[in-house]
């Protein structure tokens, strides 16, 4: 039986909500967020230092795991899980986005999409069906479909177009996965419809229509202004069940996370805490800074005197930026270790303040927080 | 009280022994193998992970640290142990083989070493006194004497010239540690003399008339042949005394280590274990291999199955293969885990095999292995 969202709490201020869901690798509690494990690894971490950091479920890749280590290297493993030893849940994206933006893409058909690899540049097709049977490879636990994903700025045509495709190839995904997934594997609709508020809702309803186990909006955080990612979630997740977690794919800054949360959305991944942690910067609950900075450098303060992730709890900023600008391979350790934990701690502050109905409070906090000295 | 050596075992067959010693940061038993820490961070991995692959106590590079992040960052946390949050006992270099290897030395004159930074060509002078004062800053359990390193092949003359600078340092060295270390921090004499066994024998004589804690013989393991550095060991080592560690600077292969504990040694550094595996050799009883290989594409065994590290345990060689291919960090800090428990383990077995006597056996069941199939 695919995956049951149970509502623990509903927010009397705003649309914000607790909840929860089991997968086959362990019950997730949302709000949440997930790391991505791009290439079967969160970049510099093992499974036991994301569970230190909070990490309920993780994103993996179907493109990349596609193209390396290749699925015939991962499914004698059975699945994605024991293949990188992480036990938790795993979700996995359907390729579209990754094909857009990194592959070349040679020609986009109502079969599929037709691609050379970004790594050897070899001729790919990447059908519905193809996708979905891959994330079934995976033994992912939440298969999302393959959508076709559009460039910002796009005029109203594109986007339409791109919209009724994706609708179209949602079918075939729905058919896929009722045949071929094990009972337990969800799969999410993902809705498009550009910056144009009248065709999300559109695209919303179809997929509705479908009755998928969750939904997501994709194309989102592509270079538009927040304002507008705003009103796109404004529009798209009040004609989504209630009673369905609601995914925002690739968002985003803590800000993001705290607004799109206030919507009533559920479920987050995206690259920023661990790319900007290679990076040197840090989140913390008094905005950000970068390790780089030479007033760190005798600094025995941990990032963040609030904090209890490994990283605060045992290193000093100097330390810190003494490995960061020697490029020593720790130091991008300990600065994701850090930024993944204040991403669940923030989830997990969230659903405490839904947990007790003070959502607006903690929404006041965050951002009087914010406005004080971060280093 | 400086350091006591014990010697528990004395095998019957060979000059191999076990023994221990205490520190203000704990006990070491030998023969041990101490991972290097270059720049206050053994390469990708945390205490924790040294901890648990077996490492009793670490080397840190005063060259290095004195460079970068230099000593006014580390003095005020009170030493190299709480900067880089390693709880047991460091040994620290002197410097002198870097300045040598690394750095541009513009003189070497009877004061010290005047030298460019590898860093940023800044200049400095490093004296036998600066020497160990810095490494007393770092609270080094272990500080070396400075000395001066030659390069293989040498003439006699310049060995003799070097053995004999190093001896007049030595005596300052001892000096500065008598006057200024703290009272449980010993000091080891460094043994140069080149590739010219008499010359390493006069300078272990004037080394042993000072009375050092500790003896080392340095300037091995610079691209001489293998019977020529043991024959060295075979000169050096009798004449030292047998209630001193011995250490051996900068080797080596897991053969070097055995052939020099049958004769005597204690103490080894070396870069290998952990150099090697972020290139992607590992190594194992059975020899070694290069996780690149294609043949360890779908290999779902561990890199070695008798072993009993974290990676090993968790890991197979087809996602070790995936993870180097790809240039994950993760694959730098998973291969070093693993060679760093073989090279502990290594010396386990030998500690284990002299206290029951049977260290030729031991030899013989080395070499037996490692003629077998390693992948």
């Amino acid at each position: 039986m695919t995956l049951q969202f149970q509502i623990s709490a509903q927010s009397t201020e705003t649309p914000a909500r607790c909840g929860s869901f089991e997968t086959a690798h362990g019950g997730v509690k949302t709000p949440v967020f997930m790391p991505v494990g791009t290439l079967g690894t969160v970049k510099a971490l093992t499974p036991e230092d994301l569970l230190q950091a909070g990490a309920q479920i993780i994103l993996g890749n179907t493109y990349h795991l596609y193209l390396r280590p290749g699925c015939d290297v991962i499914a004698p493993f059975g699945g994605l899980h024991r293949f990188m030893h992480w036990p938790g849940p795993i979700l996995t994206d359907s390729g579209g986005f990754q094909i857009f933006s990194l592959a070349k893409l040679l020609k986009m058909s109502e079969d599929g999409a037709t691609f050379q690899s970004h790594i050897d540049g070899s001729r790919h097709l990447l059908t519905p069906e193809k996708s979905i049977e891959i994330q079934i490879t995976l033994d992912s636990d939440i298969i999302m479909c393959l959508d076709q994903c559009i460039a910002y700025p796009a005029v109203r045509e594109d986007a339409l177009a791109a919209l009724e495709l994706t609708t179209r190839w949602a079918q075939r995904c729905h058919a896929t996965w009722k045949t071929k997934a094990r009972p337990e594997a969800a799969l999410f609709g993902i809705i498009q419809g550009g910056m144009f508020p009248d065709l999300r809702q559109q695209s919303a309803e179809a997929l509705v229509d479908m009755d998928f186990p969750g939904y997501a909006l994709g194309g989102l955080s592509v270079g538009e202004p927040t304002e507008l990612m705003l009103e796109i979630a404004d529009t798209a997740l009040p004609r989504l069940p209630s009673d369905r977690p609601r995914y925002i794919m690739g968002v985003g800054t803590p800000e993001n996370l705290v607004e799109l949360v206030a919507r009533g959305a559920d479920m987050f991944d995206c690259v920023l805490p661990t790319r900007n942690a290679r990076n040197g910067q840090f989140f913390t609950s008094r905005g950000t800074f970068n390790i780089s900075n030479a007033r760190f450098r005798q600094d025995q303060d941990p990032v963040d005197p609030d904090c209890a992730c490994y990283t605060c709890h045992n290193y000093s900023r100097a330390y810190l930026r003494h490995l960061y600008t020697a490029r020593e391979l720790l130091a991008y350790r300990l600065n994701s270790i850090h930024n993944i934990h204040y991403y669940t701690q923030l989830m997990a502050q969230m659903r405490q303040a839904i947990a007790e109905d003070r959502f607006n409070a903690f929404r006041r906090t965050f951002y009087a927080m914010r406005a004080s000295d971060a280093g």
